[in-house]
């Protein structure tokens, strides 16, 4: 971390601030809808047809409650499909990655925040989730999600709009 | 585009040089090793074998002259899984995109570029090719890879730096 030693102008607004307008831009500016299936309902072939009718690289899993409780990716239904015969017959919940593996966050965090995260995490999309109560038990709901496309695409336009 | 007015101090090094310092990077400072198979020797199966074994989201296809050929996502992959009963016997050549289709970037290109065909072109991983001359013939080499992970993480690193 090189030392930033300046006098700015009045009128300049500040390089340091125009750094926050892209490092803390809020998720709910720049995250994609989300793609559900119900848990009950979908079997591994349905995950991945889901997956190219709606051509994203991950879907999520809700319970009947509306409650986030996993995420396939292309990677896992790929596994899926070279191990097994009859992903028509498998539900898809034995194909994801469960909700304790699964990393989070809110509208309210920043783009830095995400991406640190899938960096991190080594991970491909993040769930953007709120808190529901249902039967007074406190539940995600996935409202949203941001991939490295997402980062990607703030990257970009940011320069242009510079 | 905001119009940017302001006086530096000589030693503030200025913030427009430190964005340049973000989005001028150059490819050959932040690309990944390619992973690349032979398209003579190789099935669908053996793609995602490798795919798999490396940890990559695309392998690329070389030529007996080493030259890029195709490349093969685990979008690519997943589709002919489905839709194919014997990957084991189908040459890696019929799922790839081909050459033609291929948007490449080189060493000496900016992080910038490498970002916005990202974006343009709706890919996940872009070569780094370089020329070479095989039979008075000029090929491309790949010896690298830009992906949205390579951009994610130069977004998040820039900013731990500052």
């Amino acid at each position: 971390a090189k030392p930033k030693v300046g006098y700015f102008h009045a009128q300049d607004n500040s390089y340091l601030k125009e750094f926050d307008e892209l490092y803390n831009k809020k998720v709910k500016e720049i995250k994609s809808a989300p793609v559900v299936i119900k848990e009950e309902e979908n079997s591994i072939y349905d995950a991945i047809v889901t997956l190219f009718l709606e051509d994203v690289g991950s879907v999520f899993i809700i319970d009947s409650n509306e409650a986030l409780v996993g995420v396939v990716s292309r990677k896992d239904l790929l596994k899926m499909t070279i191990g097994e015969t009859n992903i028509n017959q498998i539900p898809v919940s034995v194909a994801m990655t469960r909700m304790s593996h699964i990393i989070t966050i809110t509208d309210d965090d920043t783009v830095f925040e995400a991406a640190k995260k899938i960096i991190d995490y080594e991970i491909d999309v993040i769930p953007v989730v709120k808190k529901i109560k249902k039967d007074s038990k406190e539940r995600l709901k996935v409202i949203g999600k941001v991939s490295k496309t997402n980062i990607t695409r703030v990257f970009v336009d940011f320069r242009l709009d510079i």
